[in-house]
């Protein structure tokens, strides 16, 4: 992976021109490399090799404490010393100042070495990264910091048991907590009361602290909460109180563990049912969790969101790199297993000795489609992040452009590599047969993992609901307009180059059938009609992006001097991806062309 | 699921018609509903509620004994005592003489409730089956009827540790066991010496014995054995010998367990690596498993191919009935679990109530994708079981069209369940979302029992090969044509009926695809070109079918007047299938059709 991720940096994506901004002015080619060097040996010795055991070491609850392996502890440790929590922050902060696109790239060997255990990491600087954006001098100092240092985790409270998806009918509340509580030097005071469902990291002990940001509701003047997502507000919530100094104070919040989720896949991740304020604890002689109040109350979601892009592009790439190690175990696998004879003009010949797996065409098949979504996950994931680096550091030209194409392809960042990388998954285990769906292969862990990213972060509906309901119908549709002129200009390039032709002929043809569906969905305005087959649109669109990636990828290839050697391979993915899979989006576009009334006219009592 | 399975039975394949043929004389309509009755009843008391426990209590091997819970010996003995692993067998063996297509339908309920503990039944039966077609008269009586008395469960011993979907490779010796080998009355006494792997129900002690039915190859007068399927022969071999009544003689035979396989799912059945004739248990004198040979020299692999047909219909039934729990499961869950607001003309307004999941436009459609795959798949597996029962008891035409068309549609039966009936599954853990992903659900477990499907009996890959290098090209190509016909005669019977006559068109349409693309694959002549894309051609072939049985079972829908109430979620799931399902099959067909060489040209270094 290393060379197609170093091919895909510099020779793609020409992150050696970032160097020329003030932000990145003290770094060169080579500290992004060392960057990555560094990351590839951690994950490599601290994390990999304890994958399995963080999965089959699943954390469990004594009443009183969370237990975890001692490896993820180590791993950890070793995350937190690399410097990487504040990867992409200012110096002054102790961070490498290092572009959003290394910073997710390198992020990228955790995820493929050990999706779970990376899982605290990522939301720690998810978490700091948010404060930094809306929290005061003094929350930045006091929280932020100490995540950056990895002397405390941070989790984001969003779910309740009964509000998942639906975050307006969250029921937890948020009271002012007694006299002079808005003049607290840690943020505006307040009680929290409630529960909060799917919390990962929200219980460990790898760090003293843990910080939670909690979405709550504050009562209005009648005592009743404001319906939907505008009575929401954001509330810095520690495990353990702290002072202005960054010092525990010996207080326990009253927060408390109601119990572990115990899940499918992604085992080495606490994920927890956390109750806020029932009184487990009670702190400064009451029950009710204290929470400081970030940004201004009825903000909480757009604070929240404002993480969001990254978030989901890093839930993504963590679906890329899952994909990506399964596709690595399935060729080294089908390179040393020999099993049958290929097929020739004569048939078989029994007489012959077996070939290795990889001579079938159908195992090609298998191993060209992992590629073709892990890679090309991977394009995607670097290219969004690359826009991040736009979005920061551009001009601001480039930083609005940047800021609506995130828009749009975010939904798609965060959907595709969930659904593919997890076909890929499969196929994986498909190719190791038998053994495949035993534990004694890494295969099916994956696959079990890879299962989350399409729940977690927004939903597949949720994504496909974003995409044709808000972002390209947004700004009148100028995100799309900007996406589709990124797009011809790749085919318009790819025209002019032997053997791309075809391809690029293809990307228009489906670029032309996305933008008619898209106004076809909308012809009526109703939302309803619109909105009801989103999800296979959104399953069209991600293949019609991912085929302009692959082209786009595939014309890099053409240039490259360095990494010469990969051109073949990106080639026959690029193939594989217009003869076998670009031609599926008719049947996804079909029914949103035609606003399909099924969906709406299905009425319960058919099933 | 039962009115469905009524539905299909009686009106839609007029099972009443078989109790005009001699051999089920004696049965009637409520003969055959008894069964069902009781089959649902025991699935409903002694399996279903221990199908997560099976799965939790995985079976243990301590070095001397392998171990299961308590559920699954209880829960077989009352499968035992129902008499259905001899439920298609002669009244004098045992048996109940139930057509195949009632057998199939009233174990599906046991699969449906847990198909890991239902597995040892399957294998059972189709061993003592397998005995009853290709063993000797004594062979029978002391196998066979024991098996089908569920005194002793059986095995096929077909894989080994390098020999999984090349059998010709297998290289498991048997020779001769001493003077008068040629005359035991058990059959031609050879000594066994291999491993054999991927062995269900291999070793346990829920029965006294267990039959091992094994492959091994016998070596020629140059002490070589003979390379290709052309040198295996089929033995039984008891894991304790028997005398000639049937009795246990006392004497271990020498098949040791080597090991259970830790699998990802389907745990409640035992899967082994088993060693024949290592020494473990000498056995009078020396080493070396006894077996007797079953059949002629040379004709193993023809011998168990005799009941492939049967068997690969059982797994993709299994898949099946995984895909239909997974439906009925997230079902319930949409139907009581509320989040969230409908999107109206004007949006969504948060200060109404949630509604049920099910109002939701994206659940109802993977719900209504649930409910086409595996209603539709039950369709597809009753159908060929009722063909069995046309080869088994119809005329000497209705024999030769049945046998053909068993040949076309076994690899469907197969593979398309196990493929969509996964993906069933992985929508009902998107339908209930973070909690599909927990254990504290049902449809984590399913989705994980049913990855085997695609792999056991012949992995997706063979299937395919199967299909479009055998099952379409035999005797002319004479099978294809008689489904084309059949095919034919449904379109052409739904084209005058008030709104199907679109669907009958797409119909025609998709087979008409269906039969040049076959043509062009093989207008060279070249299997290498022809079967490059195989597996796109068997999941082209799966839709194509299934859409055909879809209008066919909305076609009787249309006409019953006993289920009418079923009759607009027939038509929804045909409508369902028609629109988003069917058009997928240009994206497969359009490789196959131009022979894609990409899947032949790829170069392993390119990977």
């Amino acid at each position: 992976m290393r060379d197609t991720l170093d091919f895909l940096l510099h020779d793609w994506l020409r992150t050696a021109t970032l160097l020329q901004r003030p932000r990145f002015a003290d770094h060169t080619a080579e500290t992004f490399a060392q960057v990555l060097d560094t990351c590839e040996r951690i994950a490599r010795e601290k994390f990999a090799p304890f994958n399995r055991l963080a999965d089959t070491q699943e954390p469990h609850f004594d009443g009183e404490r969370v237990h975890l392996p001692r490896a993820t502890h180590e791993a950890l440790a070793a995350y937190v010393e690399s410097g990487m929590l504040a990867a992409a922050q200012d110096y002054e902060f102790g961070g490498m100042q290092l572009p959003c696109v290394i910073e997710m790239a390198a992020n990228a060997f955790f995820s493929r070495a050990s999706v779970a255990m990376g899982g605290y990491a990522m939301l720690t600087s998810g978490n700091a990264s948010l404060l930094m954006a809306h929290g005061t001098p003094l929350q930045r100092e006091v929280f932020a910091k100490n995540e950056f240092a990895g002397r405390w985790f941070g989790t984001m409270c969003l779910s309740e048991p009964q509000a998942g998806s639906s975050l307006s009918d969250i029921a937890t509340r948020a009271v002012p907590d007694g006299e002079g509580h808005e003049a607290d030097p840690l943020g505006p005071r307040y009680r929290l009361r409630g529960n909060k469902m799917w919390i990962s990291g929200g219980e460990h002990e790898i760090t003293e602290n843990i910080v939670h940001l909690v979405l709550a509701k504050i009562p209005g003047p009648d005592g009743k909460p404001i319906a939907g997502t505008k009575g929401i507000s954001l509330f810095i919530v520690p495990k353990k109180l702290v002072n202005t100094k960054g010092e525990l104070t010996g207080e326990r919040n009253d927060v408390a563990l109601a119990g572990l989720n115990h899940k499918l896949g992604y085992r080495g991740t606490t994920n927890t049912l956390l109750n806020f304020g029932e009184g487990r604890f009670p702190v400064r002689g009451e029950a009710g969790a204290i929470g400081y109040m970030v940004g201004q109350p009825g903000e909480g979601l757009r604070c929240m969101f404002h993480m969001m892009n990254e978030a989901r592009i890093g839930v993504g790439l963590g679906a890329v790199m899952l994909g990506m190690a399964g596709y690595e175990a399935s060729l080294a696998y089908a390179r040393q297993r020999s099993q049958g004879r290929p097929i020739t003009g004569a048939g078989k010949d029994a007489t012959q000795p077996p070939v290795p797996l990889v001579e079938h065409a159908d195992v090609k098949r298998m191993l060209l489609a992992q590629k073709a979504y892990a890679e090309g996950g991977l394009a995607l994931a670097l290219y969004c992040a690359r826009l991040v680096d736009e979005l920061h550091t551009g001009d601001e030209a480039a930083r609005a452009e940047a800021g609506l194409l995130l828009e749009v392809l975010t939904p798609i960042a965060k959907s595709w590599p969930s659904e593919w990388c997890l076909e890929a998954n499969s196929l994986a285990i498909q190719v190791l047969g038998g053994y495949g769906y035993t534990r004694d292969f890494p295969v099916e862990q994956y696959w079990r993992d890879n299962r989350l990213n399409m729940i977690h972060e927004g939903t597949h509906g949720i994504q496909g609901l974003d995409l044709l309901g808000r972002k390209v119908v947004m700004k009148g549709g100028e995100g799309l307009r900007l996406l589709a002129l990124r797009v011809a200009d790749t085919a318009q390039r790819a025209g002019q180059v032997e053997g791309l032709a075809e391809h690029a002929n293809a990307l228009s043809g489906a670029l032309q059938k996305l933008g008619a569906a898209t106004k076809a969905a909308w012809a009526t305005g109703v939302p309803e009609e619109a909105l009801a087959n989103a999800t296979p649109y959104l399953q069209a669109f991600g293949h019609v992006v991912l085929a302009w990636l692959w082209l786009d990828v595939a014309l890099a290839a053409e240039e490259s001097e360095a990494h010469a050697a990969l051109k073949p391979g990106k080639r026959a993915a690029l193939r594989y991806f217009y003869a076998f899979e670009l031609p599926k989006i008719d049947a996804w576009l079909g029914p949103v062309a035609r606003r399909e009334p099924l969906l709406r006219e299905m009425q319960d009592a058919w099933f």
